[in-house]
């Protein structure tokens, strides 16, 4: 069990993600819970985490959990559908706080909007590989059909912010081609990055499609717990401290133009290797 | 100074870059030095290294270059253009075996081929920002224009295979169309990973614009070096064999499919601590 000292009221949720995708994570968390303070982790020395095996996504997961309860987190939220899928599962139960993904919300948001019951499911190509989303789609019922496919051009053009372009129009119009014309009615924007180009995936998919943002319904589990818990909320200072592990100049870009997020405090630090 | 053994004639050429573009430059060794025995690291658990630091970039560079020493490499061609110019520089003092980069070949190269003295390079925002091509074009000859861009997105169009696809057509259209307006004659294809893209780019920039490949450039001047100095070559045994920090499904089909490389032995290894 790797823990640290108990948790107080100032203690701050930690979050983390590969690089900015997170950020519509913590853009939710500061609408739901908008009194906690939220120390945010970017592994930008290791970004992307979309295309790596199982093995390297957990170590990495690890190592970022480790820094964030060194910095007393009372809380992990893994905004990362990729590390959620492959590497939650075998680390919640080693650490002593809570490790909330984003898998588990979304596939619930998405049980709960189908009417047709055909269900589509975007995501990088070790989320889909995973089939994370299918097995807790199932889960919940098994009447369900599932329809998933890996859209691995759409982090690269997220993070260097192409997000209303339109080659990555195009990009999307090809991925999401075939799965529209399977007849879904609900669509999974299965990684933290997608949210940010939500309005050209809702122009594609045109008004009978609801998107599910996993980013969220993330934010609304993390908040249940909170409320659940009275002892974990909320902090006695608000805020958000932002650490990177290696400098990144787009990630200011997109966290303050296109999720209109104030950071107080950003430092880089080295993890692992 | 980080030393080995003395290498013997069976000693591999040790090469290295971040993913499968350094393939581009074993592919030319091939060509240039076939009965030398060639050792490919692949740092494919931190791939893409175009958008990192100066300082990640060297850390990672010296991490796999030890590996290199470990296993006996003669020789260091660093494979990469982002770590020939962040990290190669710093490094080679430290290294007993020669470290060959690929950007003074391309640069010189280039320096050779222009008529109208009005040069063009094409890179990753690192090299681009680093302006190692600039100031080793300027060396060779003060007189010649250089101007550059940096193109983030061809890396993963590529690591992904889209190598002969409209939609990468489109993003080369956007990064070269005011870099040919400009009126070049000559382009540095400054990321071992271009020259898999050396169709469509000779297709937009037209026949009066020479591609200089910086994997053949860095090739011939390894083959110089071996001729030099007999000691050193030639191996005694020929073949690939490939090291890949995490294991990548795409590489191999890039390896085999588009450049058509037999490869003898293919091994993951966690690398760094």
């Amino acid at each position: 069990m790797t823990g640290s000292s108990r948790p107080s009221n100032s203690a701050p949720i930690g979050v983390f993600d590969s690089g900015i995708g997170g950020l519509t994570v913590v853009s939710e968390l500061r609408r739901a819970i908008p009194h906690e303070r939220i120390l945010y982790v970017g592994d930008t020395a290791r970004v992307p985490y979309g295309g790596k095996s199982a093995e390297t996504v957990t170590r990495y997961s690890r190592e970022i959990s480790d820094l964030l309860l060194i910095e007393g987190a009372k809380m992990i939220v893994v905004a990362c559908n990729t590390a959620s899928a492959l590497a939650v599962p075998s680390l919640a139960p080693d650490y002593s706080v809570p490790m909330i993904g984003v898998l588990e919300p979304g596939a619930a948001a998405a049980v709960k909007a189908t009417r047709s019951g055909r269900i589509g499911v975007i995501g990088t190509r070790a989320t889909i590989a995973s089939q994370a989303y299918t097995k807790a789609i199932e889960q919940l019922n098994p009447e369900l059909s599932v329809n998933t496919i890996a859209c691995p051009l759409l982090v690269p053009l997220i993070e260097e912010g192409l997000l209303d372009d339109e080659i990555t129009e195009a990009v999307l119009r090809r991925y999401l081609t075939p799965m529209l014309a399977g007849g879904i009615d609900t669509l999974v924007l299965g990684c933290t990055h997608y949210p940010l180009l939500k309005g050209v995936i809702g122009r594609i998919c045109g008004p009978g499609v609801s998107l599910v943002d996993s980013a969220e319904n993330c934010a609304l589990a993390v908040k249940e717990l909170l409320d659940s818990d009275p002892a974990k909320g909320s902090s006695t200072s608000s805020g958000l401290d932002i650490l990177l592990t290696d400098c990144s100049e787009g990630f200011l870009r997109i966290a303050e133009k296109s999720l209109a997020l104030t950071i107080d405090s950003l430092s880089v630090r080295r993890v692992g290797n």
